[in-house]
């Protein structure tokens, strides 16, 4: 497995090295950081990651891509030459999973149009002004349509990565995974604790 | 406060950006990453992180040290100038917070001796060998002991450090930055349902 990572800056540290550590223990995976010029890219918190620039990107050679949310995803939605890449490699992989307001990036490419996605509850309002043909779903810690794989926020995407192993590779394997790293799983991807309407005044991230 | 982690090749990637995903929620803090020499560091799964060099951590700046674990502790638990150094730095800091193996390397320094810790429950065995005279835990989530906090595996070290900002910053700002990035924290640090003795037969990481 090809599994290919979207960095920009001021990405949400969790929503990529969440999924980065359950996703690395799937044998004879190759995870691979981009973005798009390449270079060091900070994270919110200050991590600085090396990445390899989108020209280096194969587009068919995706077969996980991963877009993860945060501040910066406020800036990347207007950068029209990103969202064009991103259009690029997520119609080439064979799945496409978001964290967060990662997937009002990948609202904006225009390929959730018509489909189930969901994103944090303290940015819903930004994820659907991203786009307004995604059939949002307010209350719900993941959903699935297709090969896209869209998250609430932050720590939703470990869940929603390992209910994608268990699609994908059987329940099994994700429960050893789990139980390797010691995560509480929350399983029940229709189950959202943090569904609450009043967090839309608490605009995080 | 300044938060100093520690890095070195073949660290566990969730050991070090779970932790850091909770303390950069903490306001006026400023999260920096050091590693023996310095440069690029790769994580288990492949993400390379800038780092300075210890030589470049003023000793008396560490409010907090973090300490992650992972397949590369087994390396450095013999990497006598390292272990030095984080005796130093272990010293100084105001809290030492450890992650998995992390512990085993803490332990090394001799100054968990007669002090109470954890580790990851299935590289337990690796834990004890690296200091005798600590009075390990085999079965909880974390472990509090003076300014030493210790946790289990990997995600553990996430709801200790949601634990930690409870204990000196309050039970509250603990939640809201739970709350904030959708986590569900055990909050229960003797409450621990990874302690199986058949995963020493699996060792991990």
């Amino acid at each position: 497995m090809n599994i290919c990572i979207v960095l920009y800056p001021d990405f949400e540290t969790l929503d990529v090295f969440g999924p980065v550590e359950i996703l690395g223990k799937l044998s004879d995976s190759k995870i691979t950081y981009y973005a798009q010029n390449g270079g060091l890219i900070s994270s919110r918190d200050g991590a600085q990651i090396l990445s390899r620039s989108f020209s280096e990107l194969k587009i068919e050679a995706c077969d996980i891509l991963l877009i993860p949310g945060g501040q910066g995803s406020r800036q990347e939605i207007h950068n029209q030459s990103l969202i064009k890449a991103l259009r690029q490699f997520a119609f080439q992989a064979k799945y496409v999973l978001t964290v967060c307001t990662g997937s009002a990036l990948l609202a904006k490419t225009g390929l959730l149009d018509g489909r189930q996605a969901t994103s944090n509850k303290r940015a819903f309002a930004f994820a659907e002004s991203s786009g307004r043909q995604v059939k949002w779903v307010s209350r719900a810690r993941w959903v699935v349509d297709g090969k896209f794989y869209t998250s609430s926020g932050v720590s939703a995407g470990m869940d929603m990565v390992l209910g994608f192993i268990a699609d994908v590779f059987g329940q099994s394997l994700a429960e050893q995974i789990a139980f390797s790293i010691e995560y509480y799983w929350q399983q029940d991807k229709l189950h959202d604790d943090f569904c609450r309407h009043e967090n839309e005044h608490h605009p995080f991230p």
